[in-house]
């Protein structure tokens, strides 16, 4: 398997965490998302994913699949174990409805490409830009840290003690929070399964400063 | 079952086609996101849907299920029939990607509490806002565009001749698009098949119109 992505695109680390959790070895294909104006825009990159955004996996029948969520998916389809979601609907709908809280609500507006709107065609300065940064992180936090406070299937992860699709999307936002200075240590769910997660050999692998592009 | 829902709420218009289709009835529970500063934002329905927002399905065990992606896949699992995902995983692959494609890249933008932001603490003005708007609608869908338009599982529909999770994001993102005057039809393939499945009865009775909250 073939996996275009780049170090920073929490996207891309999503799903190096679930190919490392299923001991999935692949080749690493760098996009640098910044240099010339973004690689990903370039019409090499465009042939393999039409949308200019990382990731993309190359599966070993070379299908190339897109979005990140439905990448996770179909590696939890074709290779069962260990399983990223849990076995009830109930509970998979929990574990889903976690992930995308944080890759529907809170990412998308964080975006590289959105960040640049704001700054080029927007004008917005600096400080504006980092409260716009800031503002959804926190409301985002905020709900999803009083959700996980309050259910009882959370345990030293978002869903009992094991990883799941919850934790793969959680762990590279709280990561971007820190790299924005934004100070998660209030959100003491989030804070604890952060850290937790963090330890575990598949994500510690997965981290963007441990990649062969990191900067 | 149990709808907590916007008339307009393209979230919320996603269930309601995927409840249609399933042939499941439900209660409907209008939740007005415009009066009195948002219904979804007061105590009462922040109990229901700490993230105060629509939609929020209750099913018949009483569970509270959120993120309509999430939603959907739960009818899927505990009510099979019809499927609103393909059989192989390659082919689910796409058809989730096709839907995330709407679902993180095009509305999470357009959403009425990132519209307010704009213009309330960005006080961007109505033109900006509008360019805005539009320019995700555009970006998103030209890409959408040519994925469905060069792809062979293409047909009526964005994958085959039947509905699936795809269609069930790409038709309430058209007709919001429509409704802020956004012209669609240089989009050939997602004109012709919004206009084919917006025909089709599952979809025709879960439009905004003709919801019990229309205005």
């Amino acid at each position: 398997m073939k996996l275009y992505s780049y170090f920073r695109s929490s996207a891309a680390y999503r799903v190096r965490i679930a190919l490392n959790l299923k001991g999935l070895p692949y080749e690493y294909v760098p996009v640098h998302l910044l240099r010339d104006g973004g690689e990903q825009l370039k019409p090499a990159y465009r042939q393999i994913n039409a949308d200019g955004i990382v990731p993309t996996l190359i599966d070993d029948e070379q299908h190339a699949i897109q979005q990140s969520l439905a990448i996770i998916e179909y590696l939890d389809e074709t290779h069962p174990e260990p399983p990223l979601l849990p076995k009830l609907p109930v509970d998979r709908a929990h574990v889903r409805a976690l992930a995308l809280q944080v890759a529907c609500e809170i990412h998308p507006l964080n975006n590289l490409r959105v960040l640049k709107y704001l700054k080029h065609t927007l004008r917005v300065d600096g400080a504006a830009k980092d409260a716009w940064y800031r503002h959804w992180i926190e409301s985002g936090f905020e709900t999803l840290e009083r959700r996980l406070a309050n259910d009882p299937r959370t345990g030293k992860l978002c869903y009992g003690d094991t990883p799941t699709l919850a934790d793969l999307c959680l762990v590279p936002q709280v990561f971007n929070a820190n790299r924005f200075d934004i100070e998660t240590s209030c959100y003491a769910t989030i804070q604890r399964i952060y850290d937790y997660a963090s330890q575990l050999d598949a994500f510690a692998r997965a981290a963007p400063g441990v990649q062969p592009d990191a900067e």
